[in-house]
C-alpha cells in the first residue's frame, strides 16, 4: 500500500533519517520519499496505516489525522 | 581547555547528538554542553580549537570564527 502522511516537526536531514529508520524498523522493505519543505512523508509498505503513523509519532513528530 | 564555538545551524535534537558525537569521534573524552537557542557549543577538551571547529563544520553546521 501506498501512503501519504502529513507530519511536522522534521527541522533537518537528521528528522528525515530519524523518520525514515522508524518506518524501516516496522518494515524493512518499506520504500519510503520526504519532502521537509511540503511536511510531506510517502511510504510504500505492507504495514497498516496506522502502525505506520504510530512509529513516526514515537520518534516525536506530530502526524496529522488521515 | 574548555573551548566556547558559536555554532549556527542546529535545529534540532538530532543535530545536538550530531555536533556531539563530532566532537567525541575526535575526542572521546571530550565534554560537550549545547545550548542550542543560543548556538552556543562548549566543549572541554585536550584537542586544539582548530580541530574541534573543523569537525563541527564537517557535520554540516557553521562555526564563527574565534
Amino acid at each position: 500500500m501506498s501512503y501519504q502522511f502529513t507530519v511536522t516537526g522534521m527541522t533537518c536531514g537528521h528528522c528525515e533519517r530519524a523518520v525514515t529508520q522508524a518506518v524501516q524498523a516496522l518494515d524493512p522493505a518499506a520504500e519510503v520519499r520526504i519532502d521537509r519543505a511540503a511536511n510531506r512523508v510517502d511510504v510504500a509498505s505492507t504495514q497498516p496505516r496506522d502502525a505506520l503513523a504510530a512509529a513516526i509519532a514515537e520518534e516525536g513528530y506530530e502526524v496529522a489525522p488521515a
